[in-house]
């Protein structure tokens, strides 16, 4: 067992929690929890750390007890573990999980894809939430431009509830370029924009379909909304001037789930 | 202009930045920033406090230079300022407001209420944004257990981006006998519960609606899911089991908006 705040691994997950660079360098991102742990997929487990009681938690536990003997576990002191924690009342389980690298070509290479593209998003509880509710809405995958907040920060996966390891998502260089990509195979993109004329669920999503999603103090960029195929407008009673933007996707994503699984017509 | 921490007023706003009971004991809430104030009714603003360097940009600003005048305010030192206020990048302004007070009849009895109960709720993010999202979607009330997280809570009242000043709201004691007064007031009452068969969209909500909407963690309590007049399901695709409160909250409000304003048919 690790009792020594001084163990190097110990030290290394700490910066981990804290150092998106250390975390690229090394390939790797956290996640705690035992929901995460049961959903992690176990060739992307890179090292599990349990705290005693979390290990004798799974003493009780048949099926996570082997997977935890499979993937092999090492045992920190309650203590230590709450050093390693980034939550406040930590569940006692820790992994070290490679980061995914996906691709372009492949993300936009799906039968009808469901994509959002999110510009400069702050907020990584925002951005967790995009990826739950996305897995939830069929999403196909996640773009960011690059100044979006890091996909592998502790708060964002906590919010992802595990919807991290199966969304397909991607950081790109240069969005303008993406887009046009997306636009060149036929996906047809829309930004919620106060310019928008038509309700966005006066449009059909039902063929390829980009859903672009600004940061939330200033919305899209001037540059990325006129590449836009089309706007749309969320309708919003009262003096709201905006949704927040974890909300505004959700409504996009919903509508076009909606359109494609199980509406009629619309 | 106040530059000592030792001032009784400025020493009472910090306790006000994080003491519950003393908001609720002299019956204030705090806002920050300019939007806030600009959108604060006048006559429930009783103190405002601006930063040296806010009342420069002030100044330069008409329409708000005379709400500020017509209210009145104190100007503090920028470092006292960062003091006193809840935020990192404090905008330099700073209202005492006036706690609203609503009535559960007044709530109930309005053309056809759209109402949405909270449950626990702990998330203030979460909380602020179904304001936000409720003033959108033309909610005419919030209705929260006693046991939901503060509505005063200043990180509450940020995410409520200015709808905390139209939104009606009101705490219960007891949840029970609220919905009991809705039923018996013909307001129908739906539970997103996975006992649900049918999809959210697939009801009306054109007649008085409340959504039941449960903790983050535990979802809605038994007593109350037993309470609900119906059981309705959001789909998930995935391995997706539930959405974050704020966005199946979301929604559901909007689709009751859609179905009151513009739907055709649904």
């Amino acid at each position: 067992m690790i009792t020594s705040s001084a163990n190097q691994k110990v030290k290394q997950v700490v910066q981990w929690q804290t150092k998106a660079r250390e975390r690229r360098s090394a390939g790797v991102f956290l996640t705690e929890g035992f929901k995460m742990f049961e959903e992690a997929p176990e060739e992307a487990i890179r090292e599990v750390y349990l705290s005693q009681e979390a290990l004798a938690r799974a003493d009780s536990q048949p099926i996570l007890r082997k997977k935890l003997d499979r993937v092999g576990f090492e045992t920190v002191s309650d203590e230590l573990f709450a050093k390693m924690s980034d939550t406040r009342t930590p569940q006692g389980i820790l992994c070290v999980m490679k980061q995914p690298h996906y691709d372009l070509d492949k993300l936009l290479d799906v039968p009808t894809p469901l994509l959002v593209v999110l510009e400069k998003l702050q907020d990584p509880g925002n951005l967790g939430t995009i990826v739950r509710t996305g897995e939830g809405a069929g999403v196909t995958g996640i773009i960011m431009s690059c100044q979006t907040v890091d996909i592998f920060n502790p708060k964002v996966i906590r919010a992802t509830m595990g919807s991290i390891f199966r969304v397909p998502f991607l950081y790109v260089d240069n969005l303008k370029d993406a887009i046009l990509k997306m636009q060149e195979r036929g996906i047809h993109t829309y930004a919620a924009h106060l310019a928008g004329k038509k309700y966005y669920d006066s449009f059909s999503f039902r063929e390829g379909t980009a859903f672009l999603i600004g940061n939330e103090g200033n919305g899209l960029s001037r540059e990325t909304s006129e590449l836009a195929g089309e706007y749309l407008k969320i309708p919003m009673e009262g003096k709201v001037e905006s949704l927040n933007a974890a909300i505004a996707a959700s409504l996009l994503m919903y509508e076009a789930h909606r359109q494609r699984s199980y509406a009629g017509s619309n």
